[in-house]
């Protein structure tokens, strides 16, 4: 464990396991769709690997979707500290895929090419195709978006429009908690984590196309008053973490590896 | 379902269901212990009579204690409502019952009479012994409660301090939720709910001891705006529901029915 003081800031991310559509490898965005039994093993490893840790929090973020809620709530059972706040926002949502949401990513490569997925998948502001108001997919139409205002909820998402709502909710609400000492964890989904690495990092927009947050390894972050990066570092077995990365890239290949 | 209009607050009330201490007839108090798969069956059979009865929520509140975050989980997943605004407060804990905690119901009840059992049971504002300060269940030892101010944790509770604690909170913090039109889901315990029924039904000290809080059965209120109780029910089968009131009843016995 890092040697702790009053002005270093800790924060811990930690990706959700995967779901029954990462699976099916089709793509999900803010489709609500359930961990699998392997994903629910990727959380309960995340938080024994917090707990061999000695890691502790004060409060927990995540986002409105159950696969990002469940995750959490399976670390906080392993850190006996399900009495901790949560607070749940739909700014933490993984990024929406519009229109790709429900297809299939493989099929979805052959149909427009490796090259088109590529730049739906990783491009900073190429938005997918959105979806038609009114779509069932559609948030506006959800119960679960009926308190948010109907013009910031999106129909399709780039990584750009995802930061443009995940990282001022940081900046308002999740810091000021940092800066007056509570100890910080985020169960979120790959680009809603990715827009904030980018920030922390301050990587270039080509830059963060190269990162993937691999699924239930705890992202331990350490920060100066500044919110300079002091240290960075996953919580696992460095082959399996890589690993896990590379399965993340491979997914939008129009052939996967086994 | 009842006719709704603007002027009626609804809140839903649910005890946890069984947990592991209920089944080995222990007095549980604060003492952070498991659901069975009964209580689970229990939580999950709750959350389907509210989704039968199209009952909806906008805000949740629950205890520090695990059964009774579990069953709300487990509700809201019944309800395809995980993402509800969850609020924990330790004010909504069961009563703490002292030095009693740990020790079984029948042999407290054979070793100190039936009469001494129900006065510490059911007697409106007569303490169990007291916790030792520093003994391994004194809550002020513990992370949990790290937050909370050393002089407002008890060693031991009767009812009278229960409400006292949760009473004020129900005012501060659930009413105002209740007056601005949310609509209220709270889980908690068989104590921590009779002392807020108390208020609710303007109960005498005396009325309270004979009111028994059925495991997992939500109890529906409605109230007009000077909170008069309008409406009261519980949502599930009558003779089911005093099969469990009279199990409740039974547990201080030195023998109990089978």
């Amino acid at each position: 464990m890092s040697a702790e003081s009053d002005s270093i800031m800790r924060l811990v991310l930690i990706r959700h396991g995967e779901s029954a559509w990462n699976r099916l490898n089709l793509f999900t965005g803010w489709t609500d769709v359930d961990l699998t039994d392997t994903g629910r093993q990727e959380a309960a490893d995340g938080g024994r690997a917090l707990r061999r840790e000695g890691l502790d929090f004060d409060i927990c973020y995540t986002s409105y979707l159950k696969r990002a809620i469940r995750t959490l709530n399976i670390v906080l059972e392993e850190l006996d500290r399900e009495w901790l706040p949560v607070t749940k926002s739909w700014k933490l949502n993984e990024r929406h895929y519009g229109a790709l949401q429900g297809l299939n990513k493989t099929e979805t490569a052959q149909k427009y090419g490796e090259d088109q997925v590529k730049i739906w998948r990783r491009s900073f502001d190429v938005r997918p195709p959105a979806l038609d108001a009114g779509d069932e997919r559609d948030p506006h139409g959800m119960a679960m978006y009926r308190e948010v205002n109907a013009d910031e909820l999106p129909l399709s998402e780039a990584l750009s429009d995802t930061i443009a709502r995940a990282w001022p909710y940081f900046q308002k609400r999740i810091l000021p908690e940092m800066r007056s000492g509570r100890r910080v964890l985020i169960a979120a989904h790959g680009n809603s984590l990715r827009a904030l690495v980018k920030q922390f990092d301050h990587l270039g927009d080509d830059e963060i196309a190269g990162v993937n947050i691999p699924t239930g390894i705890p992202l331990v972050y350490e920060f100066d008053a500044q919110m300079n990066v002091t240290d960075k570092r996953y919580l696992g077995d460095p082959a399996a973490i890589e690993a896990k990365m590379n399965a993340v890239a491979d997914q939008g290949k129009a052939s996967r590896p086994a």
